[in-house]
């Protein structure tokens, strides 16, 4: 068993995109700043959708545009569409994440498409990546349940699975967006979607809307995933969601993997640092992670 | 592997003990009955420690005589000496939890014990149990870590507990008072636990002080263990753990178990309904549950 996981900050992109506060880009690249500051090596930096769709993102050129290079710092990008693809490519994104529905309901109102339609939008998306040899991951959206629709055919979600790894997608990650999830079912999917495909690397997306994101993450690593999305702060929500809280939090997450002898390369002092910065000067609004408030144990608790 | 989890509600005891808004016997009389509505079948209800070193249980002589008899519902009452412990039998409780302490620095400021010496009083204080013909069970506090003095040696709790199985309690429980357990802990504490008790029923305790409460209730049980301590919406902390937050929430925890297919008895739309209670007319104060803001699944998340 791998005692190394890989956590992919996805606060500057996921973590953003749906916030009340419109950050500045130079506080966004602050942001990044400190991310990289904190050991991250991996995120989501930019999404190439419409812009009246979601006005956080407007910026995302930009931002790759200003980003540091050469640090080791791999820069995900997001595209819904061929169109996107175009942008995220031009932009130099270091790896393209396209998202998969796995039901209808969320589909319909996150980007009009059916799950069988995202996945023939993916064969064509993934020739342009292969074009411009640039890694494509897939997520597989509502995973675990739709807001709309109810339960989700884990099927359904096996087959999309399928579909991404012969598309070419190097990953495949299962998004628990609602935050629905409960660690038995994510041993359930992850099993499913092993099977279904079989060479892919898996990631796991969690939201803790129901307090159960570590749990999920642990499910997860215990059935032998090492790669973890989360953000910092917590922050985050898909705007399409009802209800939908944040990411599980980036310091939380490592805390516990810590605490139970796994490395991540985060320096945990200085994820709950950047938390904190968001809280009080970037977001200026409260942020949902319990590591910066409680603190690191052993350590400052008796202070 | 049993598909049956018991809820302890720990609420009415140490939900309230330390909350800053001290409820009037009625109203805490109404939370027992709310929480019997919604399928609790055994609770803390009562401390017979001092009233002034703990006020908010002053009464709990007249909630002992007052609670509903004859339904089936277990009321336990805690008990840290032989004082209380007379007092706890004069009050028919149906059962008294006793409190060890695994390390020194919570120890001396809880109880003014060592871990030895609750364990030596753990002896006489079995003995009016035996003569009662009352349950006695012990929880093993601050078991995953000391806000003092940093890490807890794990032998010392599986002595603890070798201790506990001697004096003839029935039941132990490992109490993560602080919350700083990572699901692997859990795990390991659990198997020292056993080597050193292996007749004794096994108790988790769970405070999601860094959102790890629900991993850990995850990683005990999938380690067979099928008693698990919880408090309607989240509530409570100890006076004597600097920034300790509440129990894990019941309502989260019996969502995350129904959503694996497990039975607790717990009506989970009840539970919420007793959260929301606490938090709009009881305290009146935020409380840290997830299921009370987010609704379970599926179910009214479109509305």
């Amino acid at each position: 068993m791998s005692r190394q996981i890989e956590i992919v900050e996805v606060g500057p992109r996921d973590g953003l995109q749906n916030d009340p506060v419109l950050l500045p880009t130079e506080v966004k690249l602050e942001f990044i700043d400190r991310l990289i500051g904190a050991g991250v090596t991996r995120m989501e930096a930019a999404s190439f959708v419409h812009p009246k769709l979601v006005p956080a993102m407007a910026d995302s050129d930009e931002i790759m545009a200003r980003v540091p290079r050469g640090k080791g710092v791999k820069y995900i990008g997001l595209a819904l569409n061929e169109r996107g693809m175009r942008r995220a490519i031009e932009c130099e994104c270091d790896e393209i994440n396209f998202v998969m529905v796995a039901s209808k309901g969320f589909g319909k109102r996150n980007q009009n498409a059916t799950p069988e339609e995202t996945a023939d939008l993916l064969d064509r998306i993934a020739i342009l990546a292969h074009d411009a040899q640039i890694p494509l991951s897939a997520t597989i959206s509502v995973a675990f349940g739709d807001p709309f629709d109810g339960e989700v055919d884990i099927a359904v979600v096996a087959e999309l699975a399928r579909r991404a790894e012969a598309a070419g997608a190097v990953e495949i990650a299962l998004g628990d967006t609602i935050g629905v999830a409960s660690p038995w079912d994510v041993r359930a999917r992850i099993e499913a979607v092993r099977d279904a495909a079989p060479r892919s690397r898996l990631r796991l997306h969690f939201h803790n809307t129901r307090n159960t994101a570590l749990a999920n993450v642990y499910a997860a690593v215990e059935a032998g995933v090492d790669v973890i999305d989360a953000s910092a702060g917590g922050i985050g929500g898909c705007p399409f969601a009802p209800r939908a809280t944040g990411n599980v939090a980036t310091e939380d997450v490592v805390y516990m993997l810590h605490r139970g002898g796994y490395e991540t390369g985060i320096d945990l002092d200085k994820m709950i640092e950047t938390a904190q910065w968001l809280e009080t000067d970037a977001l200026k609004h409260n942020i949902e992670s319990m590591l910066s408030k409680a603190g690191p144990f052993p350590g400052r608790l008796a202070e």
